[in-house]
């Protein structure tokens, strides 16, 4: 096996202080791989970045139209958002237009990622329900389709519930594997997790980017889902999100989402070409860095665009008055 | 160079998701290495792993002493605390001891490490001041120095200061090497921190566990600082932290650090070593379950002290709503 490469340097001072190592895969819609960096084969848990292709069902099922789901509920249900109130409140209309309350959704309470929201509720007094859940919006779509499907809502996060049964299809078809003998685990928000290999996730995106290697009704509701994360970006993360500057500066060309434990991904439309990676370690802001790194490789856009990633891959580091210590730069893996 | 080796495997289900490689020296007091997984010359920044020895001159000099410091006091000046009342509490009682406000502490501010106590001064209407800083307490020594010193107590964070001169002649003693070419940075707080090789912040912690290598005043402040933060082991941290949980476990047989950025130390009077080991990624949550292994595969402590090592070397990973999903654990290289 090719072992993770060195793909993000965090210096202090003159020195480099930390390394991280990780997996890159590149591939399109047929599955060819562009560009491999280790084991473009690893097995890899997609976690929150495969939300885009989680949501596939519920756009091309009908679900959403027929309980009115806006731009913004479409966009959530692809999010791993902040908490903030406007998530929140999205998550709440979500469920309203299914006459279901907070009390329908499995994916547990956490106080917001955001930390300016955390500490507003807090100081409202009041604590976190499901609906601050990072997942409520993907689980509100969950609960979408059940309703839709007409079966029973609870036990929506079950591997063997209807629901379940229809978004693990999408990844398969997206992926273009089977997950049936796939290593399986429970997100963080209580659904099955599978690790797939990495290439077949960038293959995925390709697709979903590219609207091919799907029948005419799924590659509509990848359009329908790209749409709504340019249309709403904030919905996708929330304030000071990667993702969510990420689809305003790049907007109609990259759909980019994170996953826990250090997995990233993008499909970039014009090019035909889906982008996946995993940071050995898990570390979130190491992905961050690898991909906008990539993206830059690839798009090489001019302008505001060009100018956002400049920024996300010579990211300054600075103490708590401050001062500029360090900054997290790509190692030359990525600009080769 | 010797690479990093895997030292830290999270799963999920049956399979490792992510895995994080590191650094491991184990040296006596005379250097003599013990243990070395990966390069142990690596040059590492001490960070804030080291701040048992950069106490060393407030208790040597005897400012401590002059100013009538008190055992909390001495074992916030080597803490990383969450910034619980009880910690800006005993803060701003060391600076009271010097005639000093807030306002004297240069170290910045920022909001509580723990999130209850982050959360309950959101919900006061207040905001961080520098006491909540998780170096308030060393600061708090400095500045003790600075005024036994009877030297201008603004710009003690300078490396030219007097109080950083001597706190940087004591690292040197200790590690038994010359900082004056090392790799220098600032810290989080806005001190300097340099980058020695892991083998000599190894060695260093050996002398200050066995009290050796130094002359009697720097070995009974050694004495003084570790009886300190076995009597006082909220101070070194705070609710739910390793140090904290690691002094009151193995009271006496361990002294133990962890510093940004994945290093992490331990000293063992009875055998007369020190461990310093650093993730190549800096994730805490690695070095934490490193340095456990480590701590076990060394004293292999029985009663309590053992199964809080246990607990802390096979860590159980839940999700939101308290599903098992996976586990933290040494990996191979650690247990051999």
């Amino acid at each position: 096996m090719t072992a993770p490469v060195t793909l993000v340097e965090v210096t202090r001072g003159l020195a480099v202080e930390s390394r991280h190592a990780g997996t890159v895969a590149v591939a399109d819609a047929d599955g060819a791989i562009v560009l491999a960096l280790g084991d473009a084969e690893r097995p890899t848990f997609g976690r929150s970045a495969v939300k885009g292709l989680q949501a596939l069902p519920l756009v091309e099922s009908g679900a959403a139209d027929r309980f009115g789901f806006a731009v913004e509920e479409l966009a959530l249900a692809c999010a791993s958002h902040g908490g903030e109130p406007e998530h929140v409140a999205t998550a709440a209309g979500a469920l309203a237009r299914l006459g279901l309350g907070v009390e329908a959704l499995e994916c547990g309470a956490h106080w917001p990622t955001n930390d300016a929201a955390a500490r507003a509720l807090a100081a409202s007094g009041a604590g976190p329900n499901a609906l601050h859940n990072n997942c409520s919006g993907k689980h509100a779509g969950f609960l979408c389709l059940a309703c839709a499907m007409e079966v029973d809502t609870a036990g929506y996060i079950g591997p063997d519930h209807p629901v379940q049964r229809e978004v693990t299809a999408a990844l398969e078809t997206a992926m273009g594997v089977s997950l049936a003998d796939a290593p399986v685990g429970t997100d963080g928000c209580g659904i099955p997790t599978y690790a797939a290999p990495l290439s077949a996730i960038a293959r995925a995106f390709a697709r979903f980017g590219a609207e091919t290697g799907f029948g005419p009704a799924r590659a509509a509701a990848a359009r329908r889902l790209k749409q709504a994360a340019w249309s709403a970006p904030f919905q996708i993360g929330g304030s000071g999100r990667f993702d969510t500057e990420a689809m305003q500066a790049l907007n109609g060309r990259a759909f980019v989402k994170f996953g826990a434990e250090g997995v990233h991904i993008a499909a970039l439309p014009e090019l035909g070409i889906g982008i996946a990676l995993k940071i050995e370690d898990g570390a979130t802001r190491a992905s961050e860095v690898a991909m906008a790194a990539l993206i830059a490789r690839f798009l090489d856009p001019s302008g505001a665009a060009g100018d956002w990633l400049a920024g996300q891959t010579a990211k300054r580091l600075t103490n708590w008055e401050g001062v500029e210590v360090g900054v997290m730069r790509p190692a030359a893996a990525l600009l080769a």
